[in-house]
């Protein structure tokens, strides 16, 4: 049993977004990717779990990026178990350029739950984690409380889930809501800036043929919060970090 | 240089679609990332074409599948070269399971063109491609001639591109029109048709912010075609061909 596990990846151009960058979507892709092979070889995925009718959800999401994989660029992702308790496990991942060089971090909270229930799931598949904790340290915040964007202020707009935003376990994926928020900015902001870190917060998942509403709300072009939600439940809150693209073209 | 150039993939669980199998957006993206790795390593992919400004442009693509990788499954693609003129290449693909057997095919048509006239490339670098001509049959039909759904008796409905959709090249991504037309049906559909082959004719490139109609005319639940135009020039036409996942279960 590896405490921690790293792939090797290979931005290819069809992967590539217009700035000629790893899309921040396709990171957090690979990010919950790298989780679920690295619990897969730790006999705690998804073929474990079902098996006792739980499965894990992603709870809390936090990237934080100096600069992500280029076009045509090797890159890495180790991943870790911090801790767990009874609710939750914390999982922290290191993303590194071909060198081996750290160019961001990203931490995740999961929740074990008892699928028919949705409840805090047995904790017997998960103590199986305990010998894995590694000392390993993650160096960026973890996520924060979010606020909710001012409901008198923020900008809205509404949204209608499809069937490309339905995964595996017929909810909608957890980066599809990333994909909806950063889909708010025309491409010539995207050119401008760069989200320096992202957190999201799950809440209740939504469903094929849910129209939601987002809200946002931006301090100046530094900082963005926002807030996905039903009529009747919210399913995320997220907050976004842009950086200038300008100061980091030397990299 | 390799005549076939073969990568075995495997399909994890947050890849995987709401019916357990491998989405048909994420196999024409691993098609196209096939062509793109195959031609990097016969030195005639990007980096060596755009020293000549000139680039590859997907003109024509189908797919035809038995049946779809399954979650947690191993696959392999397969690519090689059918023949090349001085204006297109055309590039065949075996998709198989883990054990080697074939599960379905493709069928892909390139242009290379010019990047500042958008017009025919020089040949000097496509000549290339003489030495890798492969023997190897794809057993599937070749791309039809596909008709515009009838104006006055097909669906439509608008969509406007949005920043996922744009890819490297600054344009929408070919996969985003597939991807538009498969969310046209609701997911119960989905549960209970698959897609057995789509054709997909492109025909001029659409940006960013573009709005399009998405018109589509279905001969029972067998064949839709559909196109995607903006209001001055037409972007795509495509053709799907349904099958009934009950008769299928088995595999």
């Amino acid at each position: 049993m590896e405490k921690e596990f790293t792939r090797h990846f290979h931005l290819t151009g069809g992967e590539t977004g217009p700035e000629g960058e790893m899309p921040l979507a396709l990171l957090a892709d690979r990010v919950i990717e790298m989780a679920t092979l690295h619990a897969d070889s730790l006999g705690v995925g998804y073929a474990a779990m079902i098996k006792e009718n739980q499965a894990w959800v992603l709870s809390r999401l936090s990237i934080e990026m100096e600069r992500y994989p280029k076009v045509n660029e090797g890159y890495s992702i180790t991943t870790w178990v911090e801790n767990f308790n009874r609710r939750f496990s914390e999982r922290n991942f290191e993303i590194a350029d071909s060198g081996g060089n750290p160019i961001g971090y990203a931490r995740t909270t999961w929740a074990a739950i008892d699928i028919a229930s949705r409840g805090v799931g047995a904790l017997d598949i998960v103590t199986r984690l305990a010998d894995v904790i590694a000392d390993r340290q993650c160096p960026i915040d973890k996520c924060p409380r979010l606020a909710d964007p001012d409901a008198g202020t923020a900008e809205e707009s509404f949204h209608t889930f499809t069937y490309r935003d339905i995964d595996f376990n017929r909810h909608v994926n957890s980066v599809a809501y990333i994909r909806l928020l950063l889909d708010e900015w025309p491409l010539d902001f995207h050119d401008r800036y760069r989200v320096r870190r992202i957190d999201t917060v799950y809440l209740h998942e939504a469903r094929w043929g849910d129209t939601v509403s987002l809200s946002r709300q931006s301090d100046g072009p530094v900082t963005t919060i926002a807030r996905i939600a039903s009529a009747d439940r919210p399913h995320t809150r997220m907050r976004l970090v842009w950086e200038k693209r300008e100061n980091d073209m030397n990299n």
